[in-house]
């Protein structure tokens, strides 16, 4: 522990990006961090990576936003303490916070076919902890959690079952990533989609979650990865990172999806929407082979909006679906993820192209909104 | 065989019930039927149901329709002669006509992953026959086949690859149903989805696809099939089938994916939309429980009509998805399907509500229309 506690203390000092209000800048300040109640742990928090689901919140166009809230859900921390009862992990623990939770006890847990664990979701949803108050403060006011994780803060509390514990000899600035972007990507190919050997793929949108796609995509063996983007600067990497064809819609007459049913004979067996765009999930869709094409939407939309299309689509044999956190069941399958990032079967560094310390936060956001970044990490 | 020719002769006379155009009653008179060509055969039709697809094509509403026609899809028949080159049929044979061939050669039929095949898909959409001419004619003047089939008439040609040649004992005015709606609605439930022992099944619609659906959701082993209509009288029947609950929608406050999902404590493993009705496979979809319910499209809606949901309800676990024909290969499947009728296995009698002659099938479309059938069928 780096932290020494006075008989009677129940907070710590902690500094954090508040966000005060939608649309306004993040502001770095101290903010007040109770300690952990029973089945609760206290984490410090080493890096965080900062994620569009992030400025969506912060934009006001979540309407689930709440405000003020500590942002930030994609972070690498050491146990700092743990809170009554916790058993699965101690001080000095490296773990990534889970906005995924596994209890292993719920029905969703004990379905065999789902990650998507209920255990905590309600009180999640309202900013707050399993008990249903916050455990962050400002001046005696309350502070809401953020997607159960709220890592844009030196120190943060989440419940047990919202911790992985991965090896310690992984850095966590790097596997930071794996709490969001990067395992949505590649868990959405590998454990949604289950591609096969010699598939075909296409992948709309190459940010974070596109990328990490199309890695999985590669350790598939996918035969072909086609990588869509109307944006060309993110051509280079999509294909260092094993894209074996790259479309950008705007410089084609045709729809984006007949360009892809041209190139591919009929269309690709498996296609990813990493946008959050209601059009292009339809195209995505659309784009998939007749019989057998399966599209699987992993991007966010905004409220309120809708996808369509019309039924003969799906009658004459396409799959529409959706994953969120790739399928993966965080505190039993991430560490094993992060055992093959150890292992050299996939990059993280690739995705980095910015790290700063806190109090740089906003101009990550800036470098985001300007489509500059891939993810920049956040030291805390 | 039953009809003897005269040397050069090109077609024999055969009476059929002619669509003479869109909303007009069928005209049953006696037309041209050309004899079989090079991997063609010709069939005399001992029975055919009369489906929903039919009434849809004859209103004029659906956009491929095409006349005059000869309409009709699910019959059985008995082979009456052989082009050159059929192998896998001889005169005599009992055969059900496949408005999804099976070629055997295409991507499709290779890919082990649909039962499309699109061998004869283009002319047949055309109403031609492969080689680009339709064999019905009166006075000189052609008269299109349908779905490739066209068993509204006494002696109909098809493709040798449109032909599932079955069990002789097999009574055909019971099993011409397996070429369209029973096997439309079993297979849906377990080869499409696949149910399982003890899932919970959702049925929207109890026409013959949703009786069927339901059938095939008890040879599952479904703990719980919910049985959905707005006409209280398919109720008896549906019970008798299989089906534990009845819900009439027009009963209820709530929506009925509501209704639903309150029923069966967070919504079904499975469900099926059996009608054709746009809002109804949204509800279909959206009753299906999160985290791994699939939802199975089955009813044909009309053109240009268009399903939509907010994406939330896929990437949370939901799966949409399609069935043409059950999923079922016709000439390697088929066969055996008649083989499990005729070991008990389901029943097709308490469907055939009526039975007519060729001169009577409008009265057929009439009771189809007022909800008074389950399955009329022809004897020709």
């Amino acid at each position: 522990m780096t932290i020494s506690l006075s008989p009677g203390q129940t907070s710590i000092p902690a500094k954090a990006a508040v966000a005060w209000g939608p649309g306004e800048p993040l502001s770095v300040e101290t903010i007040d961090v109770a300690l952990p109640k029973a089945g609760e742990v206290l984490i410090r928090v080493v890096a965080s990576g900062v994620c569009h689901t992030d400025a969506f919140t912060l934009s006001g166009d979540d309407p689930e936003g709440i405000f003020p809230a500590v942002l930030g859900h994609e972070g690498g921390g050491i146990v700092e303490m743990v809170g009554e009862g916790v058993t699965s992990v101690e001080p000095g623990d490296h773990v990534i916070p889970l906005y995924t939770a596994e209890c292993g006890k719920c029905k969703f847990c004990l379905s065999g076919k789902t990650n998507l664990c209920q255990a905590v979701r309600e009180t999640q949803g309202k900013g707050l902890m399993p008990d249903g108050t916050t455990r962050f403060s400002k001046d005696g006011e309350p502070i809401y959690h953020y997607m159960g994780c709220s890592t844009f803060s030196e120190y943060t509390v989440l419940p047990e079952i919202s911790l992985a514990k991965v090896n310690k000899s992984a850095p966590l600035e790097e596997v930071c990533l794996l709490g969001c972007g990067v395992t949505t990507g590649m868990g959405a190919v590998l454990n949604t989609a289950k591609v096969s050997k010699g598939d075909t793929v296409a992948i709309f949108g190459l940010g974070g979650i596109g990328l990490s796609a199309i890695i999985g995509a590669r350790m598939a063996g996918a035969s072909r990865i086609i990588g869509i983007d109307i944006n060309d600067s993110k051509f280079d990497l999509a294909r260092q990172l094993g894209a074996t064809d790259l479309v950008n819609p705007t410089e084609h007459d045709d729809p984006i999806e007949k360009v892809i049913i041209d190139m591919t004979d009929g269309g690709v067996d498996y296609s990813f929407e990493c946008i959050g765009n209601v059009n292009v999930m339809r195209q995505a869709l659309e784009c998939c082979h007749k019989g057998w094409g399966e599209s699987v939407i992993i991007g966010v939309a905004g409220a309120g909006q809708e996808i369509s299309t019309r039924p003969f689509q799906l009658v004459t044999g396409r799959v529409w679906k959706g994953s969120a956190f790739g399928g993966v069941k965080g505190r039993s399958e991430l560490p094993g993820i992060v055992e093959q990032y150890l292992n050299g079967e996939f990059g993280l560094q690739e995705f980095i192209t910015h790290k700063m310390p806190l109090e740089d936060i906003n101009h990550a956001f800036d470098l985001m909104h300007r489509g500059e970044s891939i993810r920049s990490v956040i030291r805390l």
